[in-house]
């Protein structure tokens, strides 16, 4: 069966050295790194959290691709601040065109303390600052089931294998 | 009406500068980097000229990608070496799709010497080196439709303004 990870989280929290790893481990994979996809828009382009028409397009476009590798048997990992009404819009579609897939929805979270401490550890321009706490209220705010939460506050980066291990064989992150 | 430009031509030819600034130009535009979208494959990548299965994938994501940016009223730029059957398929697809959409196939094209000449000025992680020649090699063993072709060997690269005019204004690139 072919895999889905979605792979979310606030900024600053590792989702893409995650994301990036956990595709190197397969044979056969696509990594889909959602701020990407987003900014292929030019001109007009809007930030995803200022227009929710942007946001719904770079979600379909994230649909789509995930439906091609899917049909070319490639597992996909997608890197992108994922809520769950958006995975839900996501994974309605997957299933209405691809069948034997399987979606796993990873909430990554560190509290407060680690994530502005694993920002300040970013480059210069990739670090979020305040940005990132708000980004980890939304995610409070939304009262996520905490069963796709996953809290690495405890767990050194350097044991990244320990992390993908789990994502990839604990059933509680299967959507 | 919508507008899909795809340009073309050899490694070295100034592909990505032509169609980043030429995105810029549009209110509503997209803009689509082939090799970008190759390089989501990562467990199992194969390079595109060694696979034409890998091709054909990262041709059905461009497609989908642009029909939906088509359908957002956003015009296209895609930036890919495109021989003219890839054009072909793109073009079939997305007409099936979308209505009132306009497609412009350019290869931007240079003589030996000045390819030569561009490659050596990009940073040296981008140089193609004898790779460029063979791609430049292949467009012209496939007679390309000479209209489609644009020749900027004489055009001097702070002119690019009048490059992208062109390209805009001349119908001899209408697929």
């Amino acid at each position: 069966m072919t895999q889905i990870y979605i792979i979310s989280g606030p900024a600053g929290v590792g989702k893409s050295t995650t994301s990036n790893k956990l595709a190197k481990q397969f044979h056969h994979s696509a990594y889909i790194k959602g701020d990407l996809i987003h900014h292929m828009v030019v001109g007009g382009y809007v930030p995803p959290w200022e227009s929710e028409e942007s946001l719904t397009l770079t979600w379909e476009n994230i649909a789509d691709l995930s439906i091609n590798f899917v049909q070319a048997r490639k597992h996909v990992i997608i890197d992108y601040v994922a809520f769950p009404e958006e995975v839900e819009t996501f994974s309605r579609k997957l299933c209405s065109h691809v069948k034997d897939v399987e979606i796993k929805y990873v909430v990554l979270w560190v509290d407060r303390a680690e994530l502005i401490r694993r920002d300040a550890l970013r480059e210069k321009e990739h670090q979020m600052g305040a940005r990132c706490l708000e980004l980890a209220e939304m995610f409070t705010r939304k009262k996520i089931d905490q069963r796709f939460v996953y809290d690495t506050t405890s767990i050194h980066p350097s044991a990244l294998n320990e992390v993908l291990s789990t994502i990839r064989d604990d059933t509680r992150f299967t959507y």
